[in-house]
C-alpha cells in the first residue's frame, strides 16, 4: 500500500452556501488533527456524475502520491448503492458506486477498487442524506491515516464495479470520431477526444455538425463571437465560443458526434 | 477552561466575492502561524441572524473539543451592540450580542458567556464596518492560543445576552406543535421540532397549513414536485418539495405553524 | 532576502464552479508538502484587473512578512506578456506584468520587481491557458520554498513593468479632486481618494456628478434607499446608496470625478 500523504481532496456538488462542506471538514479532523483538507471543487452541477468524473481524472494527479480523494456526487445517496473505496495508480479513493471513478481507472495502470466494509467503520450515525459526513468522511479519513489495510476496509477487489456510459473516441482511415462529452462553467463543450490522438497531425480539422473548423491554439484566434475548436488545458479537444457560451449558442447537447479530420 | 485545538472556524455572510474571508485568514495567521482555520460557510442570507444560529448550533459539535467558532452575521455592526465570547460544552465561540449563539446555548449544559473586554485586545484600528477583521478575529485568535483566561478576555459571565425571540415547540395530548424556523439554500423548510420529540411515534403525520402529511424518510418516497414531510440530516422535522423549492411554491413564511400527529 | 512564512495567497478571478484552484493547490503541495495555503478570493470579475490591484494592495499586509501573493488576473494568458516576481515591503508577488501590481507598488517604500526566467523553473507542461497552474504555481512554490534568491529566479530589477492607467488624487485650495476606481460586489462605488487627505478636515462634503453630500461614518446614517458618502473599510472614499447599490442607481462609471472640498 502507498504511504499516504496526509492530504485529503474533496469533491462534491454540495455548494458553499451551507455548511456541509464545513461539517465534512469537521468530522476529518475530529480523526485526526493534522490533515491537510483541500476543497477541489464543490460546484459540481447537482447530481452530475459526468462533470465530476472528468474533473477528479483531470485533478487527481497535481497530489503527491498518497493522497486521498473523496468524490460524492451522488444522486443515490439513501438508495442500495454502494459505497467504494481504491486505490489507483498510488491514490486513494473514497466514492458511491455510480461511474464516477470510470475516467481514473479508464488512464490508470495499477486499480484496486473495493466495497467499503461499513461496519469496519464503527459509524455513530448514519442519515438517509448527508453520507458525505456519516460515510465518506470517516472512510477517507481511515485512509488517510493508514493504519488499516484496504483489505480490511474494503471487501474483495472487484471489477464490476459501475462505469460511465461513454463510448470511447476511435480512428479509422484518418478520421477520429467521437463525441461531446460534457460543459464546463464557462459553456465550453469538452469532448473526449484526447489531444495525444491527433497531436502529430500536421492540420486536423474539426466536424461538429453541420460546421468544419481548423484547430486553433487560442480562443483568442476567432472573432468574438466566433465559433473555435481547440485543445484546452486538460489536453482534450473543446469546441467555444470566443468570450461566448457555446452550450447557449450552438445547438448541441452531451452525446454529439465529432470528429476529426485531416 | 478548555485546552485549545488550534482550529478556527468561521461562519458568516461576507461571501466570497471579495477578499473579506481571506483578510481574517491573513489576521489570525499573523497571531499565530499555525492555526488550522476552517470555513464554515460565508453563504448566510445577508444578515439572516436566525440561519447563522441553525447552522453553527448544527454544525459545532463536528470539530474537536477547544475549537473557537467565530460567528459574524452582524446587522448591528458599528451600533452598540456588544461583542461576546463564551465557553459552551468545551467549545469556545466569538460572536455579537444579537441572539446567534441562542440555539447553540439551548442544547448546551455548560456555558459560560461574558461581553468581550475589548481594551485586553489593544487593538491596532477599529473600523465602523469590519468588525470581522478588526474585533472577532483578534479575539478568536486569543482564545485560541489560549495563554489569556476567559475571565480575563471577558467580563462576568452574564445571562442577559440577547436570545432569538423562537418560541420552543410544545407537546399536548399526543400533539406536537411547532413552527417553520428557516429556509436552506435549496428552498426547504426548516421547522422547530426535533427528531427527538417524535422518534418513538408509530406513525407521526405531519399538519400545515391545509396540508396533511405521512412522514417520510426520504424525498423520492413522494413524485417530483409533490410537497413530503420528512427527517433531515439535522435532526429536524423538515417541509420540502422533492426537486422542487417549498420556499418558492408553498405559500408559507417563517412562522408558520406546523403539528405532528399520531 | 525576506524569510518565507510558507504562507502562500491566492487571489484569481477563476471563480470556484470548476477545480481551477484546487488544481493549483495541488501544484504547491506537490511542491511542498506544509505549505499554508489561504484563498484570499477568487470572485474577482473575470478580467477586471483593476478590481485585482484594489484587493491585493488592501489585503496582502494583513499576512505575516514573507508570504508569497500569486495574483493571476490575466487577459493576455496566452500572448507575450511576461511573468512577473517582485519582493515588495518584505512580501513576495507572483503575478503578469499587466498592472495588477500597481497599487502595492504605489504605496511601498522597498520594491524589487523582475521579470521571471521561465527556464529556472524546469517546467514540464505550459499550456496556452492555464498559467495558473503551469507557471505562476511552480514560481509562487520557489520562492516561498526560499531556497533560490530574486535574483536567480528573475532577470535584473526593472521600473518599466506595466502601470494601471489612473491618475493620482489631487489637492488644490481646499479642494481634492478624484475619481471612481471601482465597485465592490455590493454595488459600492469606491473612489481613489484616500482618507488621509481629508482625515483632519472638520466637515468634508463630497461632490459628485450633479450631488453634493456630506461626509458620514456609517451608511444607516441616511435612509434606506439614499446616497451616502463615507470612508470604507479599507480607508477609502465611497459612494453607496444604503441597502442598496450605487453601481445599478447612481448613473456614474469608473473614472468619474469626484471632489471633497471644506
Amino acid at each position: 500500500m502507498t504511504k499516504p500523504s496526509g492530504i485529503i481532496t474533496l469533491l462534491t456538488d454540495f455548494g458553499l452556501s451551507d455548511p456541509f462542506v464545513g461539517i465534512m471538514h469537521g468530522v476529518l479532523l475530529s480523526k485526526k488533527r493534522d490533515f491537510t483538507l483541500i476543497d477541489l471543487t464543490h460546484g459540481i452541477e447537482p447530481q452530475n456524475v459526468r462533470q465530476a468524473a472528468f474533473w477528479i481524472a483531470s485533478s487527481y494527479r497535481e497530489f503527491p502520491e498518497g493522497t486521498v480523494h473523496m468524490v460524492v456526487v451522488d444522486p443515490g445517496v439513501g438508495s442500495k448503492r454502494r459505497p467504494l473505496i481504491a486505490e489507483i495508480d498510488g491514490h486513494y479513493f473514497v466514492a458511491p458506486d455510480n461511474g464516477v471513478l470510470s475516467l481514473v481507472v479508464d488512464e490508470a495502470e495499477r486499480v484496486d477498487v473495493r466495497y467499503l466494509r461499513l461496519w469496519q467503520l464503527e459509524l455513530s450515525r448514519v442519515s438517509n442524506t448527508f453520507h458525505g459526513r456519516d460515510i465518506f468522511s470517516p472512510a477517507a479519513a481511515e485512509l488517510a491515516i493508514g493504519k488499516r489495510w484496504m483489505t480490511e476496509l474494503g471487501e474483495d477487489a472487484i471489477e464490476t464495479y459501475k462505469r460511465l456510459d461513454v463510448q470511447s473516441p476511435s480512428e479509422n482511415d484518418g478520421r477520429i470520431s467521437g463525441q461531446i462529452f460534457m460543459s464546463d462553467h464557462f459553456g465550453n463543450w469538452f469532448t473526449n477526444i484526447p489531444l495525444k490522438m491527433y497531436e502529430s497531425w500536421a492540420s486536423p480539422r474539426v466536424r461538429i455538425g453541420e460546421l468544419e473548423l481548423p484547430l486553433q491554439k487560442t480562443y483568442s484566434e476567432v472573432a468574438p463571437g466566433d465559433v473555435v475548436a481547440l485543445t484546452n488545458s486538460f489536453d482534450r479537444l473543446e469546441i467555444a465560443v470566443n468570450q461566448g457560451s457555446a452550450r447557449k449558442e450552438l445547438p448541441f447537447s452531451v452525446g454529439q458526434a465529432v470528429e476529426i479530420i485531416e
